[in-house]
């Protein structure tokens, strides 16, 4: 069979199980998924030996320590993906929900109902416990999904798909809710983008290469992000501590992910005062500098930044820095410099922080809070698949409504048009 | 200028135009919409002078009547595009509000608040009021629009655009609010599906033909319906008064329209009595019937359908008609010929309409009422920009709400992530 049958028949295995999967009960849904925990932890010794088969590949193809890191499924990481199908297991079912209900003059009850996307295509890199956690998330929001990981995980992949088919069955559930595609043939993503009469959409994760190459050849929706260029602006009149330990939390927590910031804005009135004392703040936890003119003369350690660093998501311990005249020219520099990720203001000035909220282009807004909280976990929508810098159906982390759409629900009795 | 730059130019045009929209007053919308009513109505002899060329044209041409009959700007069709802008200026404006909010044990504030999807790209077939209805929908929801209207009617468009420019500018607003593309070049529209830069989404109105070709080559994302085949199951123990009255409505009332029945089903227990009974009611309105065998004899009128038949928007007065043996049948039949559009079921029974609005997958979902009734206004959304039948985004009809998009707002007090 050529790449592209194999793709297709999952595909369409997949469409004809989103029948099934959309009309199961919550609580058969929460059962799969506590199983599966078990299950987990029943076959880790199983699963861990495929995974050290990757991993042995992967030495031998000469990747990173990082990314040999990263494709381990340790003790520590099977233990989390317990816990993550725990957590799902616990979050409220969206399907079903009726979000609102209206009476129209002439009696008909109109009401606005949750119902599954239906089929999902994932493409991720190479972290396998994604797979997992992807899945945990489809199976609860009653969609059913097409997998194709990174080609470094492949055989951790399908030892975990074919635990999940398994459990599914035990369930009375077709295997076919929950598939990976059983090839490191390059043309599979191809192929899997051209199905666009059985995938409803497709959640790329990974470089910005990977999603700016399924972004440009699916045939369906795609729900992306590409960077996160994250601000965070000190106003005129903010409190110190607070912008400090707001700024040094957005950029040090954790420098390498998507909510990180990677340019702090300063108020002219506050560069003299503020600069210096962040800048030490800054270097002493590692951060190299690159400063506007302004920004070099009050703080000797930043080196001058290119026109380039105020687009770049350096993922690392690198921050630029540049002094706004006022909030406008701060707004002005994030609509055209940002990815619409998260920005951040620090203010006490009540119509300025209205003016931010309403006026920074982005999925995530914050007033005198860090970028790092856009997170779906730290918002409370529980867990996340993805975060969507583009404004189509999602806007900011996507948690389990994400995965739904609402359907029109009309009550009558026997209305008819005049 | 070639036609993909003047394409670009006018796009680049309505993107740095959408930060000015989007953060102007309601009051301001309305003040526009309300001007460009009484605009059209001193401007109307202007409007139906170059309507008057576009007809002319038209006839030479050798359109149908009917196509120049929808081409045409009458009184009455001004006079209800002056309606529309009023009715418009009236609805709830949708940009600012915030849906929900909570608070998270850290104390942080998460809100999600409406925001204009930005810039709309427009593409429709002859109706030139359409170019009115669409920018008013686009204006009060914040959004710049690029309008591509039927070749057949440009003159028409550019008189109305002309007439909206200035009333944008009266108000101290950009021209490039609202644009329409001054050529009958084909190429337009390719230009216009490689703009993904600068266009936030494309919505296409007409023909399956031209829709098709919008959703295979945009490169940004489409809310479209492809069809309407809609249908009404006669269940079990239906009223059979009812059950008449809503598939006649559903049928008669507008043929032509997308959320007419195409297909009644008729449970195999109400056939012997209804089939007849409705045979004869839907010849008396000069409605074709096709059926299944058993329809065909019980209703001798009635032609074999073939089963081409069973996925066909007629748009016509004729109907196709089946008998299955249940509900589950009415439902597989739904989900394997329906186009995801509208389906209504009549029935005196509590759970079988439960079951048929869960697992009818359509964007309308009707109990004891007309098909008709999948309407942005009659279900009471005010006017609607058109249909989706794709379920990223929006699902049904499509009012102001659909053309904006929720961003996370979060009020903080110096929070930072441990």
């Amino acid at each position: 069979m050529s790449v592209e049958q194999l793709v297709a028949d999952i595909c369409r295995g997949a469409k004809k199980a989103s029948r099934t999967l959309a009309s199961i009960s919550t609580d058969q849904k929460n059962a799969v998924l506590l199983d599966l925990a078990q299950a987990l932890l029943k076959n880790q010794k199983e699963i861990q030996a495929a995974n050290q088969g990757d991993v042995e590949k992967a030495r031998e193809a000469g990747l990173t320590n990082a990314m040999i890191d990263r494709l381990t499924l340790s003790d520590k990481v099977i233990q989390s993906m317990v816990d993550g199908l725990k957590e799902v297991a616990a979050l409220p079912d969206p399907v079903g929900e009726v979000t609102s209900m209206w009476k129209r003059p002439n009696g008909l009850l109109v009401g606005k109902q949750r119902i599954p996307l239906g089929v999902i295509g994932f493409i991720y890199e190479s972290r396998p416990n994604v797979t997992v956690d992807a899945a945990a998330l489809c199976l609860k929001s009653g969609n059913t999904v097409v997998l194709k990981g990174g080609k470094e995980s492949l055989d951790s992949n399908l030892a975990l798909t074919e635990i999940i088919g398994q459990v599914l069955m035990d369930h009375g559930l077709p295997k076919a809710c929950v598939q990976a595609i059983p090839t490191t043939d390059r043309a599979a993503t191809s192929a899997l983008l051209a199905q666009d009469e059985t995938l409803d959409v497709i959640i790329p994760r990974g470089g910005e290469g990977l999603i700016r190459f399924v972004a440009e050849n699916a045939k369906m929706p795609v729900l992306k992000h590409y960077k996160g260029v994250c601000h965070v602006y000190v106003d005129e009149t903010a409190d110190h501590d607070m912008a400090l330990a707001i700024s040094v939390n957005a950029k040090c927590d954790r420098p390498a992910v998507c909510n990180a910031m990677e340019t702090l804005l300063v108020n002219q009135k506050e560069a003299d005062a503020f600069i210096p004392r962040a800048a030490k703040a800054f270097t002493g936890q590692g951060v190299e500098l690159r400063g506007c003119p302004l920004t070099c003369a009050l703080a000797p350690q930043a080196k001058p930044a290119s026109e380039e660093d105020w687009s770049t998501e350096y993922n690392d311990l690198i921050l630029s820095v540049k002094v706004v005249e006022d909030m406008d020219a701060a707004l002005d520099h994030i609509n055209h410099y940002g990815s619409q990720h998260t920005e951040a203001i620090v203010t006490k000035d009540y119509a300025r922080s209205r003016k931010f909220i309403d006026q920074a282009d982005s999925s995530v807004v914050l007033v005198n809070a860090s970028t790092r909280f856009n997170d779906g976990g730290q918002l409370g929508l529980g867990a996340e698949i993805g975060i969507s810098t583009s404004k189509l159906h999602a806007f900011g982390p996507m948690g389990l409504s994400e995965l739904t759409t609402l359907k029109f629900v009309v009550f009558g009795e026997g209305q008819v048009r005049n």
